[in-house]
Parts: structure tokens; C-alpha cells; sequence
């Protein structure tokens, strides 16, 4: 049985998805842009200032899941200019404290909802749950 | 054990990969676009047409393992023009009456196959599969 | 209990990222490109030699999942120029002597890292894990 949930503190999606399906096993995240979040005003052309603020709607969302960041196993990073790669990384990094780093792939797209410089994609192996 | 699959109402993909993996949980199908499909000629370009045409494939897939698209779990879709994406989303939106939307996530690509203006990609949950 | 590990036969990942995570049914790749590999510049640039090197690594990857090339369940392919599909697949391709293709996703990215043609993220279901 699949679960299909969004964030109660945020607005519904714009677009026809759920932010979080969870299945026995595995939670699964939409793409996540600044955009779609509040505070996006502040940050967005800011890929440092993006990332921290997708990675901490990341961490919302494992919750709900009962999960955390070091129980992701694929992430799939896009950026609309991958010479940013190094700026987006010091961020990113910071949520793995421990060093246990999902599987990641990082491609350059030409363009992001809502103008956003970095879009991220999640997938996490739920714990506990055989 | 892994089962690999190819529509039988379809011709042999062009491309080494097949239209369906399934193992004893999940399906997996290819990233879809209209060109490889019957009815191609009459909706490339169109991005409602297109949608419409590799969605209805994937229903016929998912079919094959014994899925429904309420058992969608991650979709990655691939717009050529990401302007295009209410366009898209439109069509797609219609095929989960149910609004049980899987974890999606839409980016630009500069150019997709067979020049076409969408790409979708789908993993399931197979239903009743411990 | 998720296991992240790297090749001991190759320098760390130069990103926050983990070669190979692993967990009780499935191995997850980050996604390679030819850059991060011994051997890189005698290849970088010429697709058919990329895509030889990048999949000899996930062999050897997939490996150490105890897992082999027909294992793999889902792969997303990344190419600067989509023209070079042709090119990169009759390399691809033959990795798979059996004709057992994963689900695939070719599309166009605007750039690699390092400067790469092609980049590859692999997803396998580790066999005999139930």
C-alpha cells in the first residue's frame, strides 16, 4: 500500500504530484526547487542559499518518513550551471555530517521551475522497515 | 529473479534496453517518448499529443506487471522547452483521477529523441508483491 | 542497515558522494563519468572510449554488490550531444552479451563534469537477497 503525502506546513505542489510516496520500504521526494518553498524570495539565484534551503524541506520530508539523511540512497542533482557544482557541494555536504553519502549524479539542465539555479531529487531506504 | 520485457504490440525497442524490468517488487520501465510508438507521425511537436500517446503506453505496461498508475512511484519527466510544462502536466494530471500523484520531478533537456518534446520515465510498486 | 563504500582501487570521490551504496535487496551507483577514472586522458572527448571506460567501472562496482551487469534493473544515460547515441550504444550494448537490457533514459545534458561526453547512473538488484 502506497502512501501519498504532502507537507502540512506547505503549500500543495503546483504541479499534479506528491511531495513524499512512501512504500513498505522506500520514501520517494519530487524535485525540489527553492521555489516551491517559503523563503524563496530571499534565496533564488543564490545556489548556496537554494541548496540550504531545499536540503532542510529534505529533511522535513524524511521525517514524515521516518527516515533521515544518512538513510537516503540516490540523489540526482540538476543544475543550470555546473561550474556552481563546488557551491552547491560545501552546502550539501554540510547535511552528512557522519560521511555516509547517498549515490549522487549531477547533470547540468538548461533551465528549473521558477528560475531556480539547483533542483534535487531524493530517494531513502525507510529504516526499520523489513 | 529479473524479468525483462518488450510490449508485444510494439515493435523491438531501438535502442539496447527494455520497455519493462520487473523484479519481485517494483517495475521499471524505459524512458518513453512518442517516437518509438505507433501514431508517432501525428503528434510530434505537440506536446499535449505526445503526452497523451507515451502515457497511454505506459499504462499498457504497467499492465504488464500487473500495475495501475496509482502504483507509480517516482516519475522523471524531460521537457524540451520547460515553458511547455502546464501543457504537460494538463494531460498527465488526467491519468490519476484519484490524485494518488506519484514523486515527480521536470526538467529541460536541450533535445530528446526522435525530436520529441517530452520524456517519461516510470518506476511502480508492483501491487501485492511482499 | 545501509552500506556506503568506495573502490579501493580508486581515488575518493572528488564530490560528497559515494561510489556504491547498498542496501538488503538493491545497489545504487553515482553517476560516472569517464573524468573520475584512471585512464581519463586518453579518453575524454571520444564517446565510444568514455562509455568503455565508465562501464568497465560499474563492473567492477557492481562487483563489489556481488551483483553483475544483468542485475541491473534501471540505467540513466546523460550525453552532451544526443547525435552520439548511436556510438555510445554499440559500446553499451555489448556488456550485455544475453540481450537482458535494464529499463534506460537517454537524454541530452548541456554539459558533464569534466568535460565528459557521456555520464551513467546505475541501479541493480543485488541477486539471492529476498
Amino acid at each position: 500500500m502506497l502512501i501519498f503525502r504532502n507537507h502540512p506546513e506547505l503549500p500543495e505542489p503546483v504541479f499534479p504530484g506528491s511531495h513524499l510516496v512512501m512504500d513498505d520500504r522506500y520514501a520517494y521526494l519530487s524535485g525540489l526547487v527553492a521555489a516551491d518553498l517559503p523563503g524563496a524570495e530571499a534565496v533564488i539565484g543564490d545556489v548556496r542559499a537554494e541548496t540550504e534551503l531545499v536540503m532542510r524541506q529534505v529533511g522535513r520530508l524524511l521525517a514524515l518518513a521516518e527516515a533521515e539523511f544518512e538513510d537516503l540512497v540516490r540523489v540526482d542533482v540538476h543544475l543550470v550551471n555546473l561550474s556552481e557544482i563546488e557551491a552547491m557541494d560545501a552546502v550539501y555536504a554540510g547535511f552528512f555530517p557522519g560521511g555516509r553519502f547517498p549515490a549522487r549524479t549531477c547533470t547540468e539542465s538548461r533551465r528549473l521551475y521558477g528560475g531556480c539555479r539547483v533542483e534535487i531529487t531524493c530517494m531513502a531506504r525507510r529504516p526499520g522497515r523489513e
